[in-house]
């Protein structure tokens, strides 16, 4: 089935304890495309870059699959640009520049061809371009899910709440979904995000792994131990993009599949993390995303029945 | 198979955001012996207590099946007592009083009826103390497991290494990994750990769940997300009692088993916090054993194959 991707593509400059980058390619939409394009064909991007952003990387996105007739070139502004530091832990960085440039305006153009995109993710971008788009789909999709961050929450919560009450599968981390939901107790949590809307929430714990909710049942999918974490940039975007790619490539939106969803996911942003940017990602195997599947896979799986 | 647990058997007086104790009954063998009460019936204390210690909560761990002729009781003397008060996130704590008393100089006499007990379930204690209850094994156990803390790498490191390097299944925190090892990433961590001794390591991630470390394997249980934590007292002790428990019932020692045996500990675990101190594993039914078992099989099962 086809995806329809929207948010940010973009430069990221990044400093970890194990080295820095000039402005490479990143932004959440680049890492999603990427990423569900090792499980789906049929990926539609939107979003847009200024003039500066290099050529060939569009032709990298569209060598992967990526359909680009969605990206919006406007040759005479800039494109977005993020720079961050990691502290020495990596679950914590500092943002040391963000320039909105070209996103500033962002109107979310659908084209034609995109029209009847079965599921869509919603990258992290502002609540009121993401509900842009879901009003621009001139067909329901089967399927919305969404990423979004403690910045929304902040500076747009009406806003946001009126967009992830039209979604189906909510994505944040353990700290959003206590920020979002005023709850400690991620299953508590859970309870009054879902309550918002989302028929399904993933909250993503870094190292600890993904919990899924739905369905008034609770998967947790560990996450595999790492001997090194190089640079966590992209991880929940590769995660999302792995997710929505398996669900897109399979049509299957069961809870046991979504279950499956997470583990590919899972899989794919363990990837990301083991390079700077998108280094990691842009040049997979499909028996590479099946060994670390099956390594996921293999972490969490008992043979047990009760006496 | 027979069980041999030793550690403390003491007074708490507990403090969490929920209310306050006067002296209960606690201790790292306590909690142990009742845990693995669930799983085997031939569970034999070894510990020491002073005249103060209520002659009813000795009947107590009588009627849960636990062997008490190696509970030496010292008339004049009184009991090890610790108090603690838990901060707001119930993850960390403070230790507002430690009495050694009868601990200070505990001789761990082993009840000639005690020899020949295939499962060793040593503790937190000193290691010296750790390491005399090893020795004192006339036949050699078919398995021995350990719990420590950062008290001892802190003021024992020698004494804990020789102790650490005559154990089978070492079962510490994630805090204490990383200290152990002085490696930040639990998967290098426990390479290091490892090669200390043990054949096997389990590294406690409280909320996160635990990870079994053996054979080049990696095995990941998650912990069932709960709505609230009540007193998180014991629950390590609770653990490791359900862990050796199951191992000793089951009579098993593969990898395999250990998986189960790490599912088992974790349901004890996640009953402990519910009610202060030992009160809640104290009134268990095997239903409500299995019941829980099954939520935490249930929360990180998925059917999967790959394409």
């Amino acid at each position: 089935m086809s995806l329809l991707v929207i948010g940010s593509v973009a430069f990221d400059a990044i400093e970890t304890p194990f080295g820095k980058t000039d402005k490479i390619i990143g932004g959440a939409a680049t890492y999603i495309s990427l990423s569900s394009s090792y499980f789906t064909h049929d990926v539609n991007l939107v979003a847009v870059v200024g003039g500066d952003f290099p050529k060939e990387d569009i032709t990298l996105l569209e060598k992967h699959g990526v359909n680009t007739e969605g990206l919006q070139i406007k040759e005479n502004e800039k494109s977005f640009f993020w720079s961050g530091k990691y502290h020495n832990d990596m679950n914590s960085r500092d943002t040391l520049v963000t320039e909105l440039n070209v996103l500033g305006d962002f109107d979310p153009i659908i084209p034609a061809t995109y029209q009847g995109s079965e599921y869509v993710m919603l990258g992290n971008l502002s609540p009121e371009v993401q509900r842009t788009v879901i009003e621009r789909m001139e067909t329901k999709p089967k399927l919305i899910a969404m990423d979004t961050m403690n910045f929304w929450m902040d500076i747009a919560r009406e806003e946001l709440d009126k967009t992830i009450a039209l979604v189906d599968v909510l994505i944040i981390n353990d700290e959003e979904a206590r920020q979002l939901s005023g709850e400690y107790a991620l299953k508590t949590a859970a309870k009054k995000i879902m309550a918002m809307g989302p028929k399904f929430l993933i909250i993503k714990k870094g190292e600890h792994g993904a919990l899924l909710f739905g369905e008034d049942k609770i998967y947790y999918c560990p996450a595999l131990p790492l001997e090194s974490v190089f640079d966590p940039t992209g991880a929940g975007d590769t995660f999302a993009g792995g997710f929505i790619g398996h669900l897109a490539a399979s049509d299957d939106i069961s809870f046991a599949n979504m279950k499956r969803a997470v583990i590919y996911g899972s899989a794919m942003a363990s990837f990301c993390v083991e390079k700077f940017g998108t280094e990691r990602i842009l040049n997979l195997s499909k028996e590479e995303v099946n060994t670390r599947v099956q390594e996921f896979i293999d972490l969490s799986q008992v043979e047990i029945s009760l006496a």
